[in-house]
């Protein structure tokens, strides 16, 4: 990773707008801009703008090494390619913490490339993909968790996903990992201490004060472990089945929901539509809601496996909706009762009646005294196709994704790389305390305590390679 | 149009990018943003910083008004949206000529909606498409011409339509307008003082000095009149049609130069392939290159159709590519010649003989002693499938483009509007011209005098309709 060269991107978003901006960072940026730029006042250097300020100007290029185009003689004019304005930010005090300069220029993707070859021409490389943010976090500006969040915030499309993303980049995340790691470092100093004078046979460290300690570590740990299961839902979204019969209305129902929100329906890229997972906002709260075969019984080998692939995807499900046909409820729930119900129990069911319209009061007292009680499910009567009661289903799915365990304020992992890093920290932790309560020695337990600030520094990037830095900031995208 | 609330737009491309900019302007920019941010340091409100600086901080929502998901409890406490830069423009020292605050936000499309909401709650209204360029041109920042500049800057996507724009933008044709109503207003003014005195039948406006002033305005307007026809293809494309026998390679032309310039090649929105007109760069001029159904004899209605357009197509070309197989020539050229030839007449005409890896050296003198000198056109030899000689056939095109006429410092029309309004304008200048020899009174000439700087104010918007302004405004993107 080469840190001396300066670099620059487009940081707006592709293709043409009313602005975009161009941002350039590192030792030479303000002159490698100030060789294409001409402040329209104050004929100043950038390295003499004050920094947090922006000056009106236009970006020059000279006609003979610029674009062709009709240029045919060799007079060395500059010509103007756009009326920007600079944005100066002085090291430390920029996102990258280094000299930075913003271009704002109009948004036309002719000018955004040819600012661009402008810049690279006079010195400039083009940065990578995620590099603005590497650049802050080597010098010291972020740690690794809240870099990591820079992309998570920028690829959040929900409240929830977004505010997850905005805690880590803020920092919530650091600090609760650093009051962890300085109560370790605590601990093992005391430790180790003894080792020097381990002749002595004295104990610095009150074992029983560490094992009070190391428990109360362990429980964030596993809180935190425990977090990434809904940390996760949050981020990707929480996995909905709808199930039933052929022909009960679940392509209605679905496309109601997505068309509801289309506007905030996310592409989840690289997905067909034959593994559907269409992503829909309720509230602020992702729903990744995902579409099955219809079951019923057949002797056609490839509809069996359709439907074998249909229980499949209630085991992957955190919320099922089994959706029945009100004119047919008693031979469908009798049909299906047994395949679906064993199959949900650590799940939230949803026993969706639709088609109300067409029910009749005698068939709903039977569906409510005879069938209802069999099945341990919410249930919810629905129209999909007049959209009756939809919002009665919107709010059991709120309140089936079951957030309660958890408070706006608390930490939540949402990233593989945490949630692994963090079971390797808890298990070494749980070696802690085993090996404080078998009264093992300890160099043993500084060694396991060490391995536990380990994997915490991995998290936060005080322990990192280049790999798997190459790794985190590849995922980005090329201007942040 | 009603300038006195406060708008708001995203004005960067839309989608996901690094980071995206909101702009808000009018009279209460800053007391609305004031709701929302919250600046890191020095908690002075946005009247107070000052202009051309930007400061850090927060963009904040209220819980219980904001964003629901987990929202569960009704304290008014505020929550993070995004942490930004916010850069404030003081009246009259903007783009619009008002109050001015650009937000630059990370680049999630959820952060940008967001940001959004809380403005228009906070009182801001949405702008309309152009409507910043719109305040602009009506606070007097700019004319109507040079606010019309800022889309096509905006859009263009060649050095020379982006050069058109920018000097129309950067008000080179504005200057010349300008000069131009001066003149006439001095003439009409003498003329109509004669009026006033008119029963004294004195002439205070020397009629042959006003006739030489007359005619050097005819002279302007024409020049002016006839750049549209330049300045039109250097907008849209030089039309090029490339016409032959199938399979004389046409279509492996026209993917290679495609290809070669994929990048900048313009997606022409509204085109179905069958009336192909891909626009490709070459050294900063666009050429739009329109493909067409091979010749040939044929009995069949339908593919006669298919021909019969493609000599309507030539009829639209400026430039007109003949494409001959190397080891057909004799056969084609025969065949063709009296077909093409004669409908090039005020065209360029190519004539490019493909395969020249399979002409042998007695072929080719054949050819150039016997068959090239019936075709007044200039012949270029190539091998489209192993890419020989394009380079030849690239600057061909460019030398056809022909714009040798006009000088990169000339003022070129590319406007429809400003055409028809100059076209106009020269009627009536030639009106002038005509009552001046024929001694008509000063009153027809003043009114003929006033027609004219009416249709040249109209393209300056010194003389403009609600009507006119909602057309030119509503062809802007939102956020500019």
């Amino acid at each position: 990773m080469n840190t001396q060269n300066t670099i620059c991107a487009i940081s707006t978003p592709s293709g043409a707008g009313g602005i975009a901006v161009i941002r350039v960072s590192g030792h030479d940026a303000f002159s490698i801009v100030d060789k294409i730029y001409r402040p329209a006042k104050n004929d100043v250097s950038l390295g003499n703008q004050l920094p947090y300020t922006l000056s009106f100007g236009k970006i020059v290029h000279s006609l003979s090494q610029g674009i062709a185009g009709q240029a045919r003689n060799d007079n060395k004019i500059e010509e103007v390619l756009d009326e920007v304005l600079v944005a100066v930010f002085r090291a430390p005090n920029s996102f990258t913490g280094e000299d930075t300069v913003e271009i704002s220029c109009h948004g036309s993707v002719f000018i955004q490339q040819e600012i661009l070859k402008l810049l690279l021409a006079n010195g400039c490389t083009l940065a990578h993909a995620g590099e603005f943010t590497q650049r802050a976090f080597l010098n010291g500006k972020m740690d690794l968790s809240q870099a990591e969040a820079v992309a998570d915030v920028i690829a959040s499309s929900s409240a929830a996903s977004h505010r997850l993303a905005m805690n880590q980049m803020r920092g919530g995340f650091s600090k609760e990992l650093f009051v962890l790691r300085s109560q370790l470092l605590d601990f093992v100093s005391l430790i180790e201490l003894e080792l020097d004078f381990s002749e002595e046979d004295v104990e610095f460290a009150d074992r029983i004060r560490l094992l009070e300690l190391a428990d109360t570590i362990k429980l964030t740990l596993t809180k935190l472990v425990n977090s990434f299961s809904l940390g996760n839902v949050l981020k990707n979204g929480i996995p909905v089945v709808i199930v039933g019969e052929t022909n009960v209305g679940k392509s209605t129902l679905l496309n109601y929901l997505l068309h509801e929100e289309k506007a905030i329906v996310s592409d989840v890229h690289g997905t067909t539509r034959d593994v559907i997972e269409d992503v829909v906002n309720v509230q602020g709260i992702s729903f990744r809601f995902i579409d099955t075969a219809g079951i019923r019984d057949t002797t056609d080998a490839i509809e069996s496996l359709g439907i074998k692939r249909t229980f499949q995807k209630i085991d992957q499900a955190s919320i099922v909706i089994w959706m029945v046909d009100a004119t047919q409820f008693n031979k469908e729930i009798d049909k299906l009762a047994d395949k679906i119900v064993p199959r949900t129990a650590d799940k939230k069911l949803l026993l969706v009646i639709n088609k109300i319209d067409k029910l009749s009061k005698e068939e709903q007292r039977i569906l409510e005294q005879q069938f209802l009680p069999q099945i341990k499910a919410e249930h919810i009567y629905l129209s999909a196709k007049y959209q009756q009661n939809t919002e009665k289903l919107e709010s059991a799915l709120l309140k089936s994704a079951d957030l309660t365990g958890f408070d706006k304020q608390d930490v939540i992992v949402s990233n593989v790389r945490h949630y692994e890093a963090l079971s390797k920290a808890l298990e070494s932790i749980q070696r802690v305390e085993d090996g404080l309560k078998s009264n093992l020695s300890g160099d043993f337990i500084s060694q396991d305590i060490r391995e536990c600030m380990h994997y915490l520094g991995e998290i936060t990037g005080e322990i990192s390679t280049d790999e798997v830095l190459g790794n985190i900031f590849s995922r980005f995208c090329v201007g942040k």
